[in-house]
């Protein structure tokens, strides 16, 4: 099955408490499309500058990713900086110069108007609607959003999330964006709201599900080898969201499994700058490393184990 | 079997966006104690003043708390003042009076020389050798720290550590600890001073074991009814030691199950202030909630899904 993607492809230049990593390649779309070609075919709509590398459009074209939507336009392509401490939960944005973003209208081509399932990358709400507007009937709509559009759209946001099947922010834009600082309270006022799906990101310390009513909890591995862990959160949108378009099933059992796909996809991309780990990244290292996560939160039942008196 | 559990008992008076609770009871060996006697025998060794209620050591007494080492001296309980804003992570200390715990000093009743398991709870490192020196051949030593000894009693705590079996500390605690902001790293660096069992709590993020070369990662329950989170790290402790106790195997199915028992305890705790919850708390629920702890984070694997194409 496939999934449209609509968000931005960017240069990013990063610091870390590991290296400097120079107007290498980014943005929200791209690293999600990278992640999701791994399970689905990948439709991608973005735009970009003259000064966008051919070699790395070649990269997205031989992981299947359609670019047919990806428009190149006179001027130069988004560039964000941005640095982070030993803290990796947050990144301090130094510099964005939006350039030929700052005009992104999401022109949704024809051969793609029938996808199946549809991610909204962390886009201005009111594009994202327009987005809506230009598919058929997708199956799941999941969308991303940030601080930024709750703080000064949050009407439009609201709108947006009335088509929302699956909502994935992290833990800091769910409570804002219910106003309410207990978590649990937050994650079922936004459900009130529309997406009866929601992921919610805590970086290092995982990530939870909310849906029929269920709370699941993915625990993200401990790593010794973090290097920069920009574009973590779009890996796990990109692996989840990508996984269920591989099923085209959106049941417990499935959005579960898609949780611990986006984990893995994310636990592989913080091992490198830029996207460059998911560049060599296997099939039989990602069901290597679904399995390790299995065992990570594996115990035993108490009445399972010889011994257990009650 | 028993425990020894050697440490604070105290007043506290908390404030949470959710109430206020003035000159509770609360104390590390305290919760502690409440906590692991669903498991196991406690034996205590604390101290109090003249103004420390009998009806609390009556309650602890119900518990099957042997008190014979608590000792009530001439001066005031330990009194700790402190308040949480929304971040149940961080708690705000307004006030601390040692009172009689400044002169602390632990004296391990001779039939508690005897005990298989001892829980040194967060006090001078210098004290807690003095406890290990009156113990016989104890199958588990289970410590805390703090903040407060790792910045200034550095040496002293690392003689100490060379004496503990696990170590159960918070992942601040333990990146302070080593002198090393990778979590990974810094676990290892300090197994390699003595606890071979590392047990980091995370507050409403979990908790991660590392034992045996192997991480286990207990996720928490996503609550809307937290009121006071004053005592979940001591709860944590005690669930799982005292399950430890119970079982008196620290295999890797015995450590990951503990997690979970502490976790249980903890989720407990924080819905109400002071130790109230434990009070009324059976072990029906304590079981029904390890299911629901099961469940939380429960996935199938990917070759069990019917339809998972490889």
């Amino acid at each position: 099955m496939s999934v449209l993607v609509v968000g931005s492809v960017a240069f990013d230049t990063v610091r870390t408490p590991f290296g400097l990593a120079t107007e290498v390649v980014g943005g929200s779309a791209n690293y999600f499309a990278v992640a999701a070609s791994f399970f689905t075919d990948v439709r991608l709509v973005a735009v970009v500058g003259e000064d966008f590398p051919d070699q790395h459009l070649e990269f997205l074209r031989g992981r299947g990713v359609d670019l047919r939507g990806l428009r190149r336009v006179p001027g130069k392509t988004f560039r964000w900086v941005g640095e982070y401490g030993f803290d990796f939960n947050e990144a301090k944005t130094l510099d964005t110069q939006l350039n030929v973003f700052a005009d992104f209208t999401p022109i949704i081509p024809e051969d793609y108007q029938d996808s199946e399932v549809v991610f909204l990358a962390n886009i201005d709400p009111d594009l994202q609607r327009d987005v809506l507007r230009q598919v058929r009937r997708p199956a799941l709509v999941a969308a991303d959003t940030m601080n930024y559009w709750i703080a000064r759209k949050p009407d439009s946001l609201r709108r947006t999330l009335q088509l929302v099947d699956a909502l994935i922010v992290n833990d800091a834009e769910t409570r804002q964006l219910a106003n309410e600082p207990n978590l649990v309270r937050a994650a079922r006022t936004i459900q009130s709201w529309g997406p009866r799906i929601l992921l919610i990101k805590r970086g290092e310390y995982g990530a939870l599900l909310l849906a029929e009513g269920e709370w699941f909890a993915a625990a993200a591995l401990p790593l010794d080898s973090v290097q920069d862990p920009t574009g973590a959160g779009d890996c796990f949108a990109g692996g989840a969201v990508g996984y269920l378009a591989k099923r085209m099933r959106f049941d417990t059992v499935s959005l579960r499994q898609a949780m611990i796909m986006g984990s893995v996809l994310a636990s592989f991309n913080v091992e490198a700058f830029s996207l460059d780990r998911l560049r060599t990244l296997t099939m039989p290292e990602i069901e290597a490393r679904f399995a390790v996560f299995k065992r990570l939160v594996h115990f035993e039942d108490l009445a399972a184990q010889p011994g257990a008196s009650r």
